[in-house]
């Protein structure tokens, strides 16, 4: 039975990770660090479930009287880093779903993990689905070095193309020998009709209502296609890396930084 | 019983044509017309199937000689206006795959169509597929503003967006309301990975080998998407709609140009 | 400005339509007809919005006493069908999505239709896209007499094919010419490969976790195929059918039964 | 500089594999073993390229008078297993697209190969994109125990399911920890829907014209799904496999069988 602190219960993915320790038998929460309703309960809460679990404003002293095994941390960074350094200073192992730590502070982490002999899990996604299409895209891109990467998000995202598309691009960008795609003298007669150009590759980005967050990645070779694809409709996606996460941490003395490297 | 002429029997279009015609009980080949070849039988000619119909190389002499219900025309422009207007002087009801006729030349037919009362369909794109995916997307246009397509083809085609992507974007402005797409602050991190932008909405073009003539149009609306593609992967597409133009065009006394304005 | 009563505020659909009525600008909310509140406000209910408007138990009594131009239906059928009649009576038109009455029903409101002048639209599927994905595979099935379904749901689903497969094969058997699909000696070496049949043609039934509502309809023709797919995510997807019908409602007399006949 | 033999050159793997070696600058064609034809160059066979290269009816006397290092066998099991044995006995490495050798025989070829210190690639399939299709699926089951496969063909083939989605179910039930996909209580109102029962999950197979030979293997989990797609249009896609396996059947001194034990 792994004894799960949760910090940011309230946010989006802090509710769906409550519901996924509570849907585990071999996990129970212990406490919530919240950054208000110190004192309180779950159930004083009205948008928190029923339960009989207390909630903390000051990680330290969370981790002082409660006796927990993992910590959960989905709050912001700068609050992030605190948590997850003090969890392992209390012996207690983090699972971190904000990004945005400093290379910095992951080196100071990592002297902890292994001065305390303690794992810690860092993931930027833990949508395993996700995690996976980049990792099988870095090991086609081996055989199959002409690739389109089309993603498709809600028209309300700003950036294009989104964060997922450059990081693939970038994992198939190790694993590809350069090479620029498509024919030598080919012209747009509409710009922008090639989509971006990424070490040679392509990326196209649709934005269109009724999407939420999808990708495909495209390999051709002559007489044949190979597509792998990731759609994910809701932060539901993420529950299953967390749970292997909270797994694998228990195992592990070190920084794992990547949810690709517990896979 | 039709009996037919096919010009371009040697092409990859023409040898089709010829396939087509012998597939069907209801359709004879009578003549073709070839720039080589004169008075010899396809027999004679190894690339050619082995039957007993005569080659001519002038138009005007095999429309006078042989007795004939259509003309299957799939030569150059050049040579196909003078072909058609030929034809229908000789009372044979032309179905021309040739594209490039000027709308002086489509006029002049039009004119010979009423004055003789004879039919004549003349259709850039005969993938039957290829004309439904457009119209339909037309119609969904109505509703569903927001829109992008995806065209993906071999890496050997020189221009981008494909003519059929660019005249789907051309029938859906027809019906759709302008909008300009995607978040009124979006920003492209890469160049051109929002496609390019026709009259508001947004096309997208993948180049691969393994791929051949490709297209999807996706239409997005709150909760929902609706997606319309089409997949073609050699010249058998176009038969049908061969098939389809021959039936129609015996029923017909005027010039019908669009596979779309048959169906 | 069209003045609105929405009977099932609370259920998932009504919840929307209240969002829907709220979003536009020509529309007003006037009353809803719930089956308890009776005489509270919408701003009474902390599960609704906070508006200042008047909730009934007795439709009769909301019909006398409110001034309305549409009631938009989302109960259940037994509370549908008698909410439906009186509305008529009382010069207010109905858009109805509670599906379930039976032919003699839906005869007497044709009747009260013509009596009263006066519009009614009943469909059991609102949602614009799968509407349309039905009716452009029954186009489709015309030139193309191959065809296979392929429906993916969540795997909480009970009942495979869906009704919207089922649905749609019904529309593509009006325009198909029969035909037996496959190899005729074709053999399943695993019973159900080759899916359900329907008069021929294919239905595939695909749940998994992850999925919510999609299908898409192949049609296959030798060298192309033409696919038209339907991804439905959430009920938001039926908002923009139900606003299409409110506009269409102000400009019949009849009764029409399903959002095809609309479009 | 590799100097290959073809056994085969006539069909239509052996004449895309002579197209494979007439494009690759480090590979030089030596012999071709056909069952006519012997004495003979390919410049004097009609439908062969106009190669001053011997042919051979007798495998062992070409293998003797021939300097080679590799023999691609792309005939008959029967002959193909006499080829594979004898070209090793005269150090010439095997790479065989041939099926259907018995446990016994690739033994044997085994013995052979540990014995003479000199490498044999067998593969039944020589498509990358399948294999690594077949891989990755393999892989991801471990993490998504819900798994629907659909497979796609012409709808001339004759057996349901294909041998690939046999093959990726095989290889799935290796790394998936069993599981009776969908709902306990689900019914099928048209039999077959649902498709066949492979270990719990099921494969689905659609027949078309206009098809070739396409298969997706779709991942569901929580919200999200993963799917891996393999659409392959003609022979083409077998020759980078082949050409992968004269690369690494130089460097081993076994009997790899299967081409996902070379990638």
């Amino acid at each position: 039975m792994k004894k799960i602190i949760i910090a940011g219960p309230r946010g989006k993915m802090g509710s769906e990770a409550i519901k996924l320790v509570q849907s585990h038998e071999d996990m129970r929460l212990v406490a919530c660090i919240d950054r208000k309703n110190n004192g309180k309960k779950l159930a004083d809460i009205a948008e928190l479930p029923n339960l009989d679990v207390p909630i903390y404003e000051d990680a330290l002293e969370c981790f002082s009287e409660i006796d927990a095994d993992i910590l959960i941390e989905l709050t912001i960074p700068e609050q992030g880093y605190k948590h997850t350094k003090a969890a392992m200073e209390h012996g207690i192992r983090p699972v971190v779903g904000t990004t945005g730590f400093t290379e910095e502070q992951i080196d100071e982490l990592s002297w902890l993990a292994s001065e305390r002999k303690i794992g810690c899990i860092i993931a930027p996604n833990f949508a395993i689905g996700a995690v996976l299409m980049m990792k099988f895209s870095q090991m086609a891109a081996q055989y199959f070095p002409d690739v389109d990467i089309i993603e498709k998000h809600h028209d309300n995202k700003l950036d294009a193309p989104s964060g997922t598309a450059v990081k693939t691009a970038e994992m198939i960008k190790e694993s590809r020998e350069y090479k620029k795609q498509g024919h030598a003298d080919e012209k747009e007669t509409y710009p922008g009709a090639r989509g971006a150009d990424y070490d040679g590759m392509r990326i196209h980005s649709v934005r269109l209502p009724g999407l939420v967050a999808h990708q495909e990645v495209i390999f051709g070779s002559p007489g044949q296609t190979l597509t792998i694809k990731h759609d994910s409709i809701n932060r539901a996606s993420f529950m299953e890396g967390i749970k292997l996460a909270t797994d694998k941490v228990m195992e592990i003395q070190e920084v794992i930084y990547g949810l690709e490297n517990v896979l």
